[in-house]
């Protein structure tokens, strides 16, 4: 049977010519960055390349990009490291209420040591509106959170325009963007944008598994989650993960290649999806339209079939897909995101997600509209009362 | 120039197998372990397997298993999650004087929030006395921590006489082993020596870089450093590292198929180095003798020879070692650990370490011997005075 992979939001195959040359750094390369020796020099300048290439993509320094073990590493940093700094400046984090649970989760822990956790609404588009975050930005605020694109419908949120409003109205605070799901889709230029930290995780766009980075702007304050040996000028301690930060770049460097066709490309394929879908009977999609939306995700409701039954029924086809955002880990729980964009209550256990690559094609979403269109009427003859 | 490479306990290769099996998974089994579809059911039992794999190793349970980026994380998230899970009970942290930075600067960090840490002196052959660990346990002790083997000198710790102190005296207290250095080199079974945390890194014996493990004893009080998603029962969120957990475990069993046939073979090089060095003029080892060094680390000092000095001689006939423990981060500043042992201060930036891997052959010693012999009389004609 054909596997059909469309849930590249939750994570991507690596580029085979990544994985090749993890594999040859691995067993040729493979020293530690902190050792004098030549092999410790080769290591190093592996790195230094890396930074290079995505410092040329992200028009910033190479000093401004820290390496992490992931996405989730670089929200953690950003969150707890800007706490750890500037707790003697304030005590108040505004995140948006749709943050991933990798923001949200850790803004909650701050808060058991007196941090005061602001969730900004969005609208029924699940984006953010300016104003609401005009209404609660004070100077006691110390960090502004918010995602650039929302990884269970793919909202793009007015990253810049929240920016601005941070550092006019809390000088003091960072603007922090988790943009997981938007690097490698979109070109961005956080020190054009205001942003001050942003998180990047490598296996959303085709690169290893393990690692990721956070841009930190320039005199930004903050301080380390994990201490230890002093790596990345004392930032983040821990013997360099070279084959990781190196296979990163290239998937990175690859990603960027061509965005703007690869993008249209996929776009085209989510509004392929999205017609069909709206041509079954009662689907409604919840990934706005347009700009606002990200090229790669389409979240859809299904009214009266159980979001998991559903995706085991694709499944049966070779068709992977995901239940709520799946970056959470097994349990599907109601989904936050959903639940802030005002998604009445049945619904949010009936919504699943499309997300795309480079690699998907017509075909793909053709034979998904096939596979939903045999097996719809049969599911939602089982559905629980 | 053939490479010869005494350095591996800063970093060693990766196995070609393990490399290999990295690229299959990051290729083909790519999924998301949070994703319940089939790809994601594929790489959730890579993930047991790999626990599977090493609960077998250290007789544990897999569900005491917890991946985690590396051997720092391990030990900050053993640290900083016993201190965030028992700082209602007590504020006092022992460890040695001898402990990697990923551990000192850790319990240093957690002093500007109120907790107190003891430093255990050791002995001139770098080894804690248990005596001076009883002076200091108090019932408020949340947690003692000590290495298994000295990255800097091989000098093996008795744990098992330690944990038994600490569970005797302070019976609140978690008892943490930075293993780094002795997984794949002993075999360990952390239950029976009263281990409740271990930590392990993976590129420490042949497996990929940026990923390790934590063994945490069922039942022991910690709490998540990192936070998000609530991967691996909440303990350790963001994306499982499937392919390096995977791959880990495949070299942690290649580590332990013949270990003690390998391990008789690295301690005889050992040997022979440790004496053609001490037939050289000026030389003294700082590793101890018999079953108090692990197998594969030597540390010597070359009086009148700066250690730079001397690994970049090496460096020019084509051999790698160390300057200090080059776990630190390119800046060799004076090793705690060769302090704390009472080593003359005129004689700590002169000290190096030759580290062995199963690769190591007698001729990589007999050559790196005749490259010493051949230098050394002239690297101490310019000496700084």
């Amino acid at each position: 049977m054909r596997e059909i992979y469309l849930d590249n939001a939750a994570t991507t195959r690596t580029d085979p010519e990544v994985a090749a040359f993890i594999e040859r750094l691995s067993t040729e390369e493979y020293g530690n960055t902190s050792s004098l020796h030549l092999k410790g020099v080769e290591a190093e300048k592996r790195v230094r390349e890396a930074s290079r290439i995505l410092a040329d993509i992200l028009k910033c320094s190479p000093q401004e990009i820290l390496y992490t073990s992931g996405g989730t590493e670089s929200d953690n940093l950003a969150i707890i490291g800007t706490a750890l700094a500037k707790r003697r400046t304030g005590n108040r984090i505004i995140i948006s209420a749709v943050e991933h649970a990798a923001v949200a989760r850790t803004a909650d822990f701050l808060t058991e040591f007196g941090f005061d956790v602001v969730r900004l609404p969005v609208g029924p588009d699940g984006i953010v509106r300016p104003e609401s975050l005009q209404e609660v930005l004070t100077p006691d605020v110390i960090l502004v959170s918010c995602m650039y694109v929302n990884s269970e419908t793919g909202a793009v949120q007015p990253v810049a325009e929240l920016a601005k409003l941070t550092h006019e109205m809390a000088p003091q605070a960072s603007f922090h963007v988790d943009a997981v799901q938007a690097f490698g889709k979109y070109r961005i230029a956080p020190g054009r944008l205001g942003i001050d930290l942003m998180s990047v995780s490598s296996h959303k766009f085709h690169g290893p598994k393990g690692v990721g980075f956070l841009y930190i702007k320039k005199g930004t304050k903050i301080r380390p989650v994990i201490y230890g040996g002093g790596h990345q000028s004392g930032m983040r301690s821990g013997t360099e993960n070279v084959p990781g930060a190196a296979g990163m770049a290239m998937a990175a460097k690859i990603a960027y290649d061509g965005l703007e066709e690869k993008m249209a490309k996929i776009t085209a394929l989510r509004e392929r999806l999205r017609e069909g879908l709206l041509e079954l009977p009662d689907v409604t999609v919840n990934t706005p339209e347009g700009e606002f939306a990200a090229p790669h995700v389409l979240s859809a409701t299904f009214a009266g079939v159980r979001a998991e039954v559903l995706l085991h029924a694709l499944e049966a086809d070779g068709i992977c897909i995901s239940a709520g955002s799946a970056c959470s880990s097994n349990k599907p729980s109601p989904s936050a995101t959903l639940i802030a964009m005002g998604v009445p209550e049945e619904a949010l256990s009936s919504t699943v997600r499309f997300s795309f690559c480079k690699e998907n094609t017509e075909e793909d979403v053709d034979e998904t509209l096939a596979s939903l269109k045999r097996q719809l009427p049969m599911l939602r003859r089982f559905v629980r009362k």
